[in-house]
């Protein structure tokens, strides 16, 4: 069923990932935002936040209120992860379908989340309701979802990357590596000194080497597709830039493959995965504000080890974007409405 | 007269300028984009030049021809200076309606270009038929012209923060000040030393405080609406930023006047200019992909100096955008057609 | 007199400034580090939080402790504004001689203080004792100095870009302008959303346009060079760039005069301002980590308006460089001894 | 034997390696810098150049001459690829010793380097002679070598980080994986598009993933040392910063290790190179203008996948400072004489 106006709530939003979700929607055609919540900055209006959205965007925050909400088709919530959770079943329950930017019903394995995630999880029940939200394996799925579970960002990138690869059947998939680095909008918009310009700027380094919360999330996705046990090693690093992520993976080929060729099968029909020429090599900014994904996919000196390049913007199919992309599905709408955006280039 | 496609040639397109009018033009509803001439690159896809066009536009540059740019309804000229005023002419004379991005026919002052400009007109006849591409100034000019010069970078963003102090007639014409600072993009996509991203980067500094060619340029502008002489001080700066201008204008003021009241006045009814309220400080991400200028007025201390913050898109409306702003017009379309985009923030 | 090792105590020193004053110190050939306080940080080694300092500083950040500090001979304040003025009067009385990075001490007029820093002064008796530590205005009162007031970023580079023009007499003393823009370490090592690097780069904006703090502390400055009041419009700006201060000075000449030769005379026997030579234009990166304000003067198209470009580095020049060179002179010591640092370019 | 002061000549200089050395050198106490060489540039002052120097290098580019260069003790080439082997010859002959920081002595084996450098060598017969300037391995033949070949940047870093696990026997040889990011400086400083600050800020992208100059240098550094085949997958990026290299190596076990052990004992009596501790993640601007390599070792899920996490400057560990440090190996100075430089954090 197709609607002509989806009534569009957002709990938070004043995250880079809800700035990215209210520009994406005020191009929106068919949406129309009725409620943006936010106990912080109620009262305030979005465009004094963001001003890029002047003129554009004439809501304000206001306290969070389940009625509101409840008033809506779809409500999105760009929410630090655990506060979902905690919301998610009344507005399920009063059949409001919801989309969850957050990591909170990404991870299938309730203990698995906990431990990674540090925290309770208040509603382990959705957990199995809740579509993982990429498109390109869960389309089917995503259409009837009362509730999405929008991917990471670097989950986002790796699997993309890898999902042809594990489809051949023709890789070591106990030794895979996901180099992967992004751009400083994708720690959000919180006040913390790593994160300071005078810190990030100018600098580069790995973090989290031991263990990264996108690590089993990622791990999960690809496991499933290949109907074995994979095992990744994850190293993310922070890049001084502001938005991108440039996942570099590495994986030990066991059988001949034509990798070009796979990968434009694969992706032949996704309006949002470009598979580039022979040697290419794709740049973040090649996507800066679009909800592409590009792909590049080399084999050096004609070895056993495939290198895929695969690069998104964090906020754009990393986060919001997709989430639009995964609106349109489960609304009936073409799947690139409203996300015809060109990257920013230079 | 409003038409429903309009044919549209560009002549140049490999810089800057370039990839921004096709990312613009790309998404404007009313456009068909014909030829895009490169003698240089003639052949090669323009999307494998930029790959942020990929699967969006699908022309190829080609060699210079008269014949293919004669049949269409308008061409721009996103090439180096010196360029436009040599092919104008046949153009013009096929009733090709022209919009030149750079700065041939900018100057009404013949003998004053070439002495800053440093070359000898090829087509100072036509420099009187010129439209000055100033919306905002020009409107009804630019309706009917067969040939706009679109204004610089800096040019928009210091006359449209001038313009309305000026109109007041409170303030000293002989000690205007613009500080301008501008994103490294301005310096265009060519291959020099000081604009190396390890030149450019981490550093801050003045440049042609002795002169800029946009200081003839912005004096005519603002002595034409003074309609008295106007002594500027123009001092541009290299910002290590990829896209925008801030200009930081000073003025002394000459008798008693509501700055807000009076820019506000202005620009009600500019779809392109937003006056921010009272004590705003416009950023220029604020702008960055979008076609505004967003202007702040101050005075600090209650003294007799207005400070006015005014920040462009250098490659929007301080060229590609303002070009299709100019184009909607010439045209009949509405003024903002195509020109929809919101500011990229963060 | 002058001293073999001299006993140095930091309070705070967890910031941008303390940082940048253990990377000097522990590069001169004359002191000996004693003591670090921090009340937060305390027991963790200084190398742990700035891996700069690996190998080269030992100490850990102690409990703050009067006895430790009463035991040095020098004691620098790099703490917040508003710390220094509680502690001073303890490690005064005891005879350690004191050097404020902050902001406590710099300002004679202790009501005018309290209205910009929004706080009571905890201790206005010793404001009248201190030393405002410019050296190149003045150097023998700092020689003698128990309590120097270390100037600040911005008003170090714009009272050493005004001070020859000022003290020749021919500018007009009620029009000055300072349009300074500083790199985000300026904001000090704070977890704010504002200096974010996704929020900070590859942005541009003024900011307290209506009034910063330090534009009474300039004043004051330049007020007591001319004689006579004077009147600035100070706007400062926020650049993506990590370190550096550049002003852009504005003045309106009143009479005859050789700027280049005014600027060269006034600086010829100073070591750390350098007077470029005519038609220059200082780059912040040259002076990037080294003490030096480096100055260019102009007089676009030769008239009544000078233009000063003035840069420092703020981290050194601005603050914890010139802390040093007064500590110099306080004891003795040649006053570049262990500023030798030439300047990261790129 | 020591000599009191070096008589040094550079040729070529106009580069980032070059005004990098020059840094150095002026601030080496045991050096006299006689003579820089740049055909285009002769005359000019170099401080005029790099405006960081002034006051501090009173140098003039020269034009080349081998009688002024001959005077010298040691002669450093700071010249693009292909230049040293025209003219190491002559000077070699006459005794001088030479450090090319570029590329043509560092492949032993003449038809590979022919292969990867696009050229003839016009000098094999002093390839064989040529020292591989890798203190941390060569050590004791820099000491007596007439002729240094100084590493790459990238090599430095990788091998560097790879070493100790390669003595220890217990990794896969055939199957080691090099991440590595690179600042821009990396690329010179040439007029190039694709590291215009537009071009390469705000961006992140592999390069040369087919192949890159560095891999066979790389390669046989570590075949050297394992003495054995070892097959390399090198992937390098450009990263938006100036300088630092940080490169991400993953290196399968074959048996048990203790990775923080093997690396500490390793390294514990090199000056230059910094085994941080467990769990650590280096940040390249802990080596900004600093002569370190800092080491990282994780070992991520307790996998049989060794993670190793490298940086150096490559300007300076990876360029200039090696060479200077070599220099002193070879002058039988104390090897970190003139390289005491701490980091410039933030």
């Amino acid at each position: 069923m197709t609607q002509k106006t989806i009534k569009v709530g957002i709990v938070g939003g004043t995250g880079y990932t809800g700035v990215e979700l209210l520009r994406l929607l005020a191009q929106h055609p068919d949406c129309e935002m009725r409620v943006i919540t936010s106990r912080k900055e109620a009262g305030m209006g979005v465009a004094e936040m963001f001003s890029n959205l002047r003129g554009r965007v004439s809501l304000k925050f206001s306290e969070p209120s389940a009625a509101a909400l409840t008033a809506c088709d779809v409500v999105f919530f760009a929410t630090p992860n655990g506060v979902a959770m905690n919301e998610a079943r009344a507005l399920y329950d009063a059949g409001v379908r919801l989309i969850d930017i957050a990591a909170d019903f990404r991870i299938k394995d309730v203990a698995l989340w906990e431990k990674w995630y540090g925290m309770k999880h208040a509603c382990p029940e959705l957990v199995a309701e809740a579509v993982y939200g990429l498109p390109e394996i869960n389309r089917e799925k995503i259409r009837d979802a009362r509730l999405v579970a929008n991917p990471g960002c670097y989950p986002t990138a790796v699997q993309l990357g890898f999902l042809p690869l594990i489809e051949s059947g023709m890789v070591d998939l106990g030794h895979m590596i996901a180099d992967a680095k992004s751009g400083v909008s994708g720690a959000g918009r919180k006040a913390e000194v790593h994160t300071l310009f005078a810190e990030a700027s100018d600098n580069f380094k790995a973090y989290g080497v031991t263990g990264h919360r996108h690590l089993p999330e990622i791990t999960q996705g690809l496991t499933q597709v290949a109907a074995a046990p994979v095992r990744l090693v994850f190293v993310p690093h922070l890049t001084p830039m502001i938005r991108g992520i440039h996942a570099t993976l590495y994986a030990r080929l066991t059988g001949p493959v034509d990798l070009q060729s796979i990968y434009e099968k694969r992706y032949a029909q996704e309006a949002f995965v470009d598979v580039m020429p022979t040697g290419s090599h794709p740049d973040t900014r090649s996507v800066r504000g679009a909800n592409h994904c590009r792909i590049a996919v080399h084999r050096p000196q004609d070895g056993d080890t495939a290198v895929v390049l695969s690069v998104i913007d964090n906020l754009v199919k990393g986060a919001a974007g997709q989430a639009v992309q995964n609106m349109n599905i489960m609304f009936g709408l073409p799947e690139a409405t409203g996300l015809g955006q060109i990257a920013l280039l230079p």
